[in-house]
């Protein structure tokens, strides 16, 4: 395999074996113990599936940036990517965005049935705090729970989808909808820094505006990847924001002013990476900006 | 209002205003900020309607048998009773046991939608996380967050409402039947009972026994009550259990039989108290058995 050019696509190349086998262990017999055979199934089928990692890649980052390590910070990384999961497969049913393919694989509730999706994403996301309960450091779990319950709740990613829908086939402004995708996806991608910045002792707050400019970034190009790919190119349905009367950057500013947005969102993401002083991987941190504003799916 | 003569409903009635309450101020845009309307009401309309409250009883209850207090244990209480409603929420919906009545009121996808279920569900089970994180215990929310992680999720509640769906028009025995309540019903009693003891700084081990007892006879007691009841009388759809071909220890045992192992589980339960020697309120842990073996719904 060639060596890829961006260091935030080499980290996530580079810690993706670690990732996912720290997720096959945790869904494994001994780390989950009596669980039926197709509910275990639905899990696996989407948390072992071919997602990025994005969000365990982002959390070990950030802790080996404040001097910690990948280890420490695993079982935060892989509670990210449970949450991330269940939430892909909620979002994807029926009543929500009835999206049948994600990752170029039918969804979870065409795969199994609506069902088994509701029950694997319900204990996916149980799982993930049981994960971070397994933890021997006990102000730690402390600290992760707050977070990751905080990000993944009703003030967050539960409460984003909610205006999401709300949204649908509304005229809204861009200051709205960057409110909405900052609790939809912007919560998740800040919590997966934050813990992964806690598990290295650090603090949070420092990375705050890093963060929030990561969080945006990613839904602006997710928004302009959706007008601009085919859904061969992006795994699941594309241009499904416009025909859904979705609010989007792209729908408020138009594709050369979402370009623009996310252009000024990879500088304000660098300037606040001058104000942390990162310990490591401060290549991989400046790199993630230009990677998700380049980036092809 | 006359006085209960039993001791646990008195008990129920004793400490729901302050569950009431607890619940109310989670929920209130100073306890979570920032949550959008129509998702806040669906919240709202499934944890503050006319729940019985058992599971925060029972966790409140086992807190003052170890020598414990209310107050600490209530963050526990109202905890576990969103996990309850949020399963509920969940268990309700058309792909799943298809219910439009709980409580005696419409189900919240049938008064709201069915989108903002799936989410009410998710944001409630986050935010029982999220309540037991904001303790100041560092030691007890890991404790805590564990055992009701471990209750809620694929070993456990969630896994018996895919064990019960996989049951649905199958023959099957007793054994099967009690495994499938014993995750499906039993494990959040439990919980309730082990967070409580928790908060108290007891042994939750000690209490296991009384706890499997508790946490079986709701369950046959609730299998009896489906098929004798009226659906007036349950507030939800009555003889539901029956007509879905539902694995029931009515359906393996018959009436007369599930009525027998009631009884016998009413004893063992009694005898499992005897092991425990509470500090406080042995009466109304007494009682709760002969409570569950004679309500009426």
């Amino acid at each position: 395999m060639p060596t890829p050019s961006s260091d935030f696509r080499r980290w996530l190349l580079e810690v993706r074996p670690a990732v996912d086998h720290a997720l096959a262990g945790a869904l494994s017999p001994t780390g989950l113990p009596d669980v039926p055979v197709s509910l275990r199934a639905a899990m696996a089928y989407s948390l072992l599936g071919n997602g990025k990692r994005v969000r365990p890649a982002l959390c070990l980052l950030a802790a080996e940036a404040c001097g910690g390590s990948v280890a420490n910070a695993m079982p935060a990384a892989i509670a990210c990517e449970m949450i991330h999961a269940y939430s892909l497969i909620h979002d994807d049913l029926p009543c929500m965005d009835d999206d049948a393919l994600r990752r170029g694989r039918p969804t979870v509730h065409v795969q199994f049935t609506e069902a088994v999706a509701v029950l694997s994403g319900d204990a996916l996301q149980s799982l993930a705090f049981q994960t971070l309960a397994a933890q021997t450091d006990v102000h730690l779990i402390a600290a992760q729970v707050q977070q990751l319950a905080c990000a993944a709740g009703a003030s967050g990613m539960v409460g984003g989808q909610q205006l999401d829908m709300d949204a649908e086939g509304r005229t809204t402004d861009l200051a709205a909808v960057l409110k909405l995708h900052s609790a939809k996806t912007g919560a998740l991608l800040r919590a997966a820094i934050f813990l992964g910045v806690s598990s290295a002792g650090g603090l949070p707050l420092a990375w705050e505006a890093y963060a929030n400019s990561v969080g945006r970034l990613f839904q602006i190009t997710d928004d302009i990847l959706d007008a601009t790919s085919s859904t061969a190119e992006l795994g699941k349905t594309a241009g499904k924001d416009s025909s859904a009367g979705k609010a989007t950057v792209v729908a408020v500013l138009g594709l050369e002013g979402a370009r623009a947005l996310a252009a000024a969102e990879v500088a304000a993401a660098l300037a606040a990476l001058d104000t942390i002083a990162p310990i490591h991987r401060r290549a991989e941190l400046a790199d993630l900006p230009r990677f998700l504003g380049t980036r092809s799916a």
